[in-house]
């Protein structure tokens, strides 16, 4: 086993925030404070930028009263950032890395932050500075590869499975179609979470489209009128980032403007166009009079109410082995989730390289033939996740109906 | 004291479901099945439009088990309507009434469905059919007149403030313009709600936009541009019923066709519309990067997982009175809701008439100067509402930060 490196320990937070990102953070500060080769613990104020602008806190004297607080609160505490350094940025960093004599270098984040993690690595070894790196995983996406999934995915998927179990009821009562717009960029695992709500067969979502499959906005009509004609009424969930079969976003092909980060993501939130496009797509093209559509936006990724007991869990036990890796065994790489049994998890450390700017999507197994809804394969990996106190669907009158009396009104 | 009435029951809710409705159904049943004169409770399906259709259910055949279930789901489980009932309908409703015997109908829903419950009622009198009909208070917009509140609106409530939390928190991590687009038709009551989010004094919702107060476009930008050079990010709660000065909706002003229902009441919600439109303007005439809005849609009003308990028995309660009222004494009216303590309720039966088709506005003292957010009276009056276990913003790191060692990077 390698030497355990001496010096501070700095960890921040990139990317989109989560209900239980915090979990990582104060799991891996908890568990560094047992080593006394960890001098202080800096937190980075928005990611990577906090630290070539020199914004670090000392988490060291942050209270234990005031850590379990964090923890239960949603979003990034130490805020974050799309930044993407490149090698002059990534200079300015070791700069301060190494004037603030940091040996430890965690970050929590998504395959951006990875990849990121993964560059400062490469320029620390070059210089030879010890450094240890440890990317912490978290992505409302869930589309970290060598992750059977990622903290931060099962409690949106839980808000989304949570929120079409009421829009549904909500649906059966004023029928009509109803469209919602559920984020994922490249993969579709939180879209297909809406299938968690269902209890009764003839339950919404009906239809579930996902980036994995090319969408052809007349398939999706056909489908619309096909369900609509037997249930009366159709609830759709859509994944933001559906794509033609040129691999086009649809959203990109609706809009004039586009705008994209630094790490070249095209932004797909924080607009209602792709649902109102294709709710007006239905209007034009259909008789049905009521059709409605709702963009889950931000709401989705950092809504604290119903959260998942098991993710947040998993989000603190990373935080915690990351440490472990980190500095017990002075191993750099990313912490990765396998689960083990029914239900049960273990962590590995793989090699940064094996998860930077990877994207894992659903896999074909998860996807019914058709291409717009899950498989039974999908709801038996997704249920565990959600964690203790969810269960699909509302309940239903079932009494018989009152014999009609009058023939003719 | 009126002799009470011989007969069958039926109950049936109208307009927009909410999370607790199916409370007031349950708790109206289980009382009115304690009364002999009571021979069976019917529930008509899709409000009144389901007497006209006689398709109604036997709810005395419900077990107590599948009542509680159905307490517990959001939605309205005898599903609902938007019908409005002229003469000819109502002679329809009539002739169904008579021909099964019924003498109670209770209707649960807003000011429209409390409309519909006086033309019937006044149908019956000139018949003199004896009916007595009593309307029992839902909505999420909380705008009928003579209730200190309504069922339906601290659950829906509850979850805007839940989801502010989280949304400022997002914003506070990834900063720039956010603006949600909230229900609420004339009364800016759920817009409010997002003020109960702020625990800090920089916590947003940092600017309310209410139906109350004429919308302009000119002042939003000016009121958005200075909370951004203060904070370096603005979070904006608008309601979807803002309007300009003449009266005319915003909503309605960006929107080239306009859908009305059988109220004369225009579509607002299930569209991203508005959303888009202010976001837009905030881009096109400032120097800020990053807007971005989300509606919320119907996400807000039939989600089950953060309902107030309070709101949940109060819903029950009411169902329960409004059988007190009719049954018991044989009294036809609108079930109304006042304050009494801090916090405590009572219930009083008022006049159809005085309820029906009106509507209540948030009062002047809730609502600031400036006509761009909420008062400390209105953050006492909805506090107590929101239920047990609801704790406005998130913690955050308070150590200090750590001193700069490098001059310039």
């Amino acid at each position: 086993m390698k030497k355990r490196l001496r010096g501070n320990m700095l960890i921040a937070q990139g990317g989109g925030p989560t209900a239980v990102i915090n979990c990582s953070l104060v799991g891996a500060v908890r568990k560094a404070r047992g080593y006394e080769e960890v001098e202080a613990i800096y937190g980075s104020l928005n990611g990577v930028n906090g630290i070539i602008n020199e914004r670090m806190v000392n988490l060291s004297f942050e209270s234990e009263r005031n850590l379990n607080e964090i923890a239960y609160s949603p979003s990034s505490a130490l805020f974050s950032t799309r930044d993407k350094p490149d090698a002059d940025y990534c200079a300015k960093i070791f700069k301060v890395l190494e004037a603030h004599n940091i040996r430890y270098f965690f970050y929590i984040g998504g395959n951006d932050s990875s990849d990121t993690l993964r560059i400062v690595k490469e320029y620390a070894d070059n210089e030879n500075y010890d450094l240890c790196c440890v990317h912490i995983p978290k992505t409302v996406d869930n589309d970290l590869v060598l992750n059977d999934h990622t903290p931060g995915y099962p409690s949106a998927a839980r808000f989304v499975a949570e929120a079409f179990i009421g829009l549904d009821l909500d649906n059966r009562s004023l029928p009509g179609v109803y469209i919602a717009v559920i984020m994922g960029r490249h993969a579709g695992f939180l879209a297909a979470a809406s299938a968690l709500a269902q209890k009764y067969e003839d339950d919404g979502p009906h239809l579930i489209y996902l980036p994995e499959r090319p969408f052809d906005i007349d398939s999706f009509l056909e489908d619309v009128k096909a369900v609509y004609k037997k249930h009366g009424r159709c609830v759709v969930a859509v994944s933001e980032g559906i794509q033609d079969a040129s691999g086009q976003p649809i959203a990109v092909k609706l809009s004039e403007v586009v705008e994209k980060d630094a790490h070249g993501n095209v932004q797909l939130s924080g607009s209602g166009s792709l649902g109102d496009a294709l709710k007006d797509y239905i209007k034009d093209n259909s008789d049905i009079d009521r059709v409605r559509a709702d963009t889950f936006g931000y709401l989705q990724r950092s809504f604290r109410a119903c959260a998942s007991d098991i993710d947040r869990l998993e989000a603190e036990e990373v935080g915690e082995i990351a440490v472990i890796f980190g500095v017990e065994k002075n191993q750099s790489g990313s912490v990765t989730i396998s689960r083990t049994g029914d239900y049960a998890v273990d962590y590995k450390l793989v090699e940064l390289e094996e998860i930077a700017a990877k994207t894992k999507l659903m896999p074909d197994e998860f996807i019914n033939d058709a291409g717009n809804h899950v498989t039974d394969a999908f709801r038996d990996y997704l249920r565990p996740l959600l964690g203790s106190g969810f269960s699909a669907g509302g309940a239903r009158i079932r009494v018989p109906r009152v014999r009609p009396l009058i023939k003719k009104l």
